[in-house]
């Protein structure tokens, strides 16, 4: 009953991850520079796998828990279907599987790409790139394969329902697997960002501010830590996060495809359920396509560079629309041809829209930016206030586009009939649209991280200035590619939450079934739950805007995504602080560090970080756990929804604030340090610095960390809908 | 028709009023001082009577731009009731007397103030405390006097309708009224918010930066301007902001009040509206009661007095928890004696919890405050840092406050029928529950900003460091009780706002029938208009959240919460640049100011902050406006409400945000200047300063201003019901 076309799907991510492994190849082939250059590499490698090997555990622990939890929900209390403790892992393993070997990759690539750049520029960034690649297409290969496998496996067990029933509940115990995937990143994010803030605020604020001694370099004791927090935070969380947008988005608009037909042709259903998955595996293929038009260009220039990777993006997007427009002519919907293909049309410039909004607020290239750097010449309090007005400003752009695409998207496809349900596909098409040229654009996202550990081992090996300001102007280009990268995970993570509160009210029947509800009282009508439709449910459960315990959980979905900020910002405060304090210690208690006559004990800094962040991540994440089955038990199912739509509604537009405003000030100190308002040294320099390091736990703990905290809440919420509803 | 017992309520507001020109007059007897105190004092007076005027030049404009507006929306399209013009400007003008007189008072008092603290500490709290308590007995008396007029007004005019109908019609004319209080509270609080910062920032950074001179120095040509500020923001701001709270919070719960019976006994209608009406009047009358329990004790210490006034207020609560069963009872209620009684021990019991959670967190005798002082010891990046971390924490207790308040207020009233619009008024019954002491809480906060007045007026006069010691002792007590009355301020404005949402679904119907709507389609059946039920309303207009307009406009209202924040705070950061630009030139250009040979130009800085804050506050005030309005158009009905939740609970919690952070920030610096983290002029306290600074324009004029923000945005959704409905 599978049709054919469906193995396209795993063919594509099995060529998908020949072609990573090819371009691993290919690095590794790239000399490893010299031996000083190979020991520093090896130091961060084995820091950063110390870390990840720590973390893994705690998450396996934490694994082990919820999975546990989920069998008993299964197995005991019939709340939950049988699959998903198992599939809940390998989701989890997979994104797990996409970090490390991002990270791997990114290790080995630092010292190459070095020596690399001591060659030459183009050759510093095609080592860079291709690495970067590696994980861009591991990622969507890896989240390809896994949930092709389960489809089959579903298929071939779950044999005992009516085909279209089964269809839905294949779908929604697949969707569920994504809570794997968002705890896995949550874990990376937050982790990761903890490690790699309090790393880098605590070597700066000793190295730098009360030593004097310059970044990375290698008598400050920190350094390394610092250096493995780049490939922590920005390689490995950077990878799970967009594993499990990738997953989240795809999952969640085949869910709302197999309750577009609940009754109906089991053909055209199949078709609505198989059409994100073949977008999500013709993106992956043309991703590798637009890498390769990249890596065509060996002699350029750095600016023809740039301007050939964001070619390459471009030409993979436009293949993608017309490989997509392919993919609905071919699977033959009748009458929403055209409507489908504008959803991914409108995803995909949405993402675009939101991408060049981030650049345009936080790159020193505009006035904002500029505007943030004039403002640090009264010295850091107006810096900062400065930042924290154009990161609130930023936030306008990137929602109205989200909203425009929403309201299109949903009144395109929901068709004369007013089929809330289609409307609500055509969302999530819009969704899995934005993310399908991610194999590319996370390629060019992860090689930024590489590019600056390869700055971190080109100064801590003395290779001179000129090898320095070639990765430093590679870092710059990331930075740029970075900005449009962080656009298309916030912007997705709202249209798939949207996405996923919908696949929330349409899993409410199949739960109330289970737990023996045959019928409801619904104005004054005795209504058979089978027959319920979507405004039947939304009665029931009041989901109104008057209803109060809707409103108590919006109220508390807003607050809880502040609340999560305040937890993550204070972790790495409290985690920087201990730094700060180690190393003091040993350029107390280790005579001749400063002298290069004695190395610092780098481990010990790297064990710190790793501490902290392994403590600190807890209760941020039972939080996401935790509140929605606990708001679920008190205040049923119009809670849940509340609390969903204001951790959504609050969380997104406070994740932008975060991130550009974060990112106004990394790049004002930029722009001051590349001349202007005094340039290096000047007051302005420093108090640019100061905003900077506040800009740090905004942009790279908090604000990323909270798209994995709106859907991982809705993730649970939706696992949880059995508990849900025995209790409304 | 009006019942006798109405009458109380106009006789309780002149009561109140002669007893606040008791007060002026208790005031205005005592001596003004020396020659050089009255003349600081006419400085600071003049320009705060110079800023008055412009602003209410401005306002005046707008006022009659939206009062043609109006009634071309009453005259010309019959969208709106023909009285609403007028009364939408006899509310405005009732909360710019009441600011009015406030500032009137306070700039008198200042120098008084001064003069009786040189006496003693308790003649100086006395003084301070009468004057304070002038502008909180001022914005009762005006605000009960100016319904009680219009209800009278309104009751002798309009009865042609019958008279259940005519009720409804009544209050919800008189809700629309509130707008007039809300637009002024507006332009008080952004326009004076940005005022007082501009030039207590511009004061600060180049009079204790650049040149070293101490706070209040007469050389600092900005030294009138920071006066004034406090005046305008602190005290005519404040005024006309709770003015506003105190207003919509009773004539939402009337208006809810009268729809709770649409079609029942019309003196059980008349009765519940007339009860929150009655609740206010009795706090009022039973306020100044515990103005003169503090007066008993004259020669008290210090310690004593601030008990003193905790004792007052305490003594006035649970004179209005009697006075309210009371009221209660002799309205005889049928059953529903506790329920309503219970709901006015919610909002109080909620109130007062909101107001301990500020103090925990932002008073130095606390952890928080602690910990953020202690981060300033290595530097202004991690004091920023563990504010903000702070301040976001800080949301929890705030927020469950109200989210348990709610839910009881509401379970308990809405009874054994599930009656949605009487748990509504439970909720609304509690909002005037917490804000029925306002009477005495708000007299123990506008004494704050006086004697921080006298403390410049005795700086400036050069009274000596003793009599300037015991003014800082007289605002450090205000500190207390103005983190409590922002509590009250806050959490009133949630609740009212819940309660502007309900009122907004009732007068739905209204403008249906109003532009000839007779019948709608529902479920397949034709319904008359006339017979719908709010459910059926809300099933109408689909006002659930799956429907996209109804989640677009969440994210819209987020967002807007988020730009209208940025917005005031650039304004803040641009003012104060001009600011510190004015005094630079001056200290350049005049010659023999830091001499003391030449008198700088105060008048100018005043002029220059004028300007500012007249140019910055109009963007702001216009999204309030037009937001809306355009969302109204554009989405209709259910977009507005998606937008008034969006910003009702994003605004709500950022709101918290600000204003804890930014009181964390000031006491944290607080407490290192009484010793903590080196002292004085230590590198912690120079953080701490920064700290203090970015706070400002948090907690003075983006957090304050957000809650007036939410209620205008729902007042012009009231008002603008009639083009909304026909665009739905």
């Amino acid at each position: 009953m599978i049709p054919g076309y469906f193995w396209l799907i795993p063919l594509a991510a099995v060529f998908v991850l020949y072609m990573a492994a090819q371009f691993f190849g290919m690095m590794k082939r790239e000399p490893a520079g010299t031996e000083r250059m190979v020991e520093i590499a090896t130091y961060v490698r084995n820091g950063a796998l110390a870390y990840l090997k720590q973390q893994y555990k705690v998450v396996a622990l934490v694994f082990g828990i919820v999975a546990i939890f989920l069998a008993l929900l299964a197995y005991r209390f019939n709340l939950q279907n049988g699959w998903v403790p198992f599939a809940f892992i390998t989701a989890g393993l997979g994104s797990g599987l996409a970090g490390f070997i991002g990270m791997q990759t990114a290790t080995q690539a630092s010292s190459r790409a070095a020596f690399a750049a001591s060659q030459s520029l183009n050759h510093g960034l095609r080592v860079a790139f291709r690495s970067g690649a590696v994980m861009g297409l591991s990622v969507v290969g890896l989240a390809l394969l896994d949930y092709s496998f389960w489809f089959v496996v579903l298929n071939h067990f779950e044999d005992a329902w009516p085909l279209n029933d089964r269809m839905i509940l294949i779908t929604e115990t697949m969707l569920t697997f994504a809570m794997g995937t968002s705890l896995q990143a949550l874990f990376a994010r937050v982790g990761g960002g903890i490690f790699t803030k309090a790393a880098d605020v605590g070597a700066d604020l000793v190295g730098k501010v009360e030593e004097g001694i310059p970044e990375d370099d290698p008598r400050n004791p920190a350094t390394i830590a610092d250096n493995v927090g780049d490939n922590i935070g920005d390689v490995a969380g950077m990878g799970a996060d967009l594993y499990e947008s990738y997953y989240g988005a795809i999952l969640a608009a085949a869910a709302l495809g197999a309750a577009v037909f609940p009754r109906g042709d089991a053909d055209l259903q199949m078709k609505a359920i198989l059409a994100p998955l073949l977008i999500g595996a013709a993106g992956a293929v043309l991703s590798v396509l637009g890498i390769f038009v990249v890596k065509t260009k060996e002699n350029a220039s750095s600016l023809e560079l740039l301007r050939s990777l964001g070619l390459g993006i471009k030409f993979s997007g436009i293949c993608i629309l017309l490989a997509s427009l392919l993919i609905f002519y071919l699977l033959d919907f009748p009458d929403m041809l055209w409507q489908l293909w504008g959803a991914v049309v409108i995803g995909l410039v949405a993402g675009e829209v939101i991408g060049k909004s981030s650049e345009y607020y936080t790159s020193q290239a505009y006035a904002q930016t500029r505007h943030v750097a004039e403002q640090a010449k009264t010295g850091p309090a107006t810096v900062i206030i400065g930042g924290i007005g154009v990161g609130m400003l930023s936030t306008a752009i990137p929602v109205l586009a989200v909203v425009i695409g929403t309201l299109l998207a949903f009144f395109l496809n929901q068709g004369r009939e007013n089929n809330i349900i289609m409307g609500l596909y055509g969302i999530s098409i819009a969704a899995v649209g934005m993310l399908s040229t991610l194999g590319i654009t996370m390629a060019t996202d992860a090689y930024g991280p590489i590019a600056d550990n390869a700055g971190g081992n080109a100064e801590m090996s003395g290779l001179g200035e000129e090898v320095r300001k070639r990765t430093d102007a590679l870092d710059a280009l990331g930075n740029t590619t970075a900005a449009t990268g962080k656009g298309f995970a916030i912007g997705s993570a709202a249209l798939t939450t949207l996405a996923l509160l919908a696949s929330y009210m349409s899993a409410i029947k199949g739960s109330m079934l289970n737990i023996g509800k045959q019928s409801v009282m619904l104005d004054g009508n005795n209504i058979l739950v089978s027959t319920l439709t979507l405004n039947d449910i939304i009665n029931y459960f009041q989901i109104h805007l008057l209803n109060p315990k809707v409103l108590v959980g919006l109220f508390i979905g807003s607050m809880l995504s502040f609340v999560f900020c305040g937890l993550s910002i204070n972790a790495v405060g409290r985690a920087a602080s201990s730094m700060v304090e180690e190393v003091r210690r040993q350029f107390r208690e280790i005579p001749g560090i400063m002298e290069n006559k004695a190395i610092p004990d780098y481990a010990q800094c790297v064990k710190i970080s790793t501490s902290s962040a392994q403590r600190e991540m807890l209760i941020p994440s039972l939080i996401a756990i935790l509140s929605p089955i606990l708001v679920g038990i008190i205040l049923g199912v119009s809670g849940v929804v509340g609390l969903l739509s204001g951790a959504l509604s609050s969380g997104f537009v406070l994740a932008i604030f975060m991130a550009n405003s974060g990112g106004a000030w990394d790049n004002a100190k930029k722009y001051i340090e590349e001349g202007a308002m005094g340039g290096k040294g000047s007051s302005a320099h420093k108090a640019a610095v100061i905003g900077d390091t506040v800009g740090d736990p905004f942009k790279d703990t908090a604000g990323p960390s909270l798209n994995i905290l709106i859907k991982l809440m809705a993730m649970v919420s939706v696992v949880v809908v059995g508990i849900t509803v025995s209790c409304s």
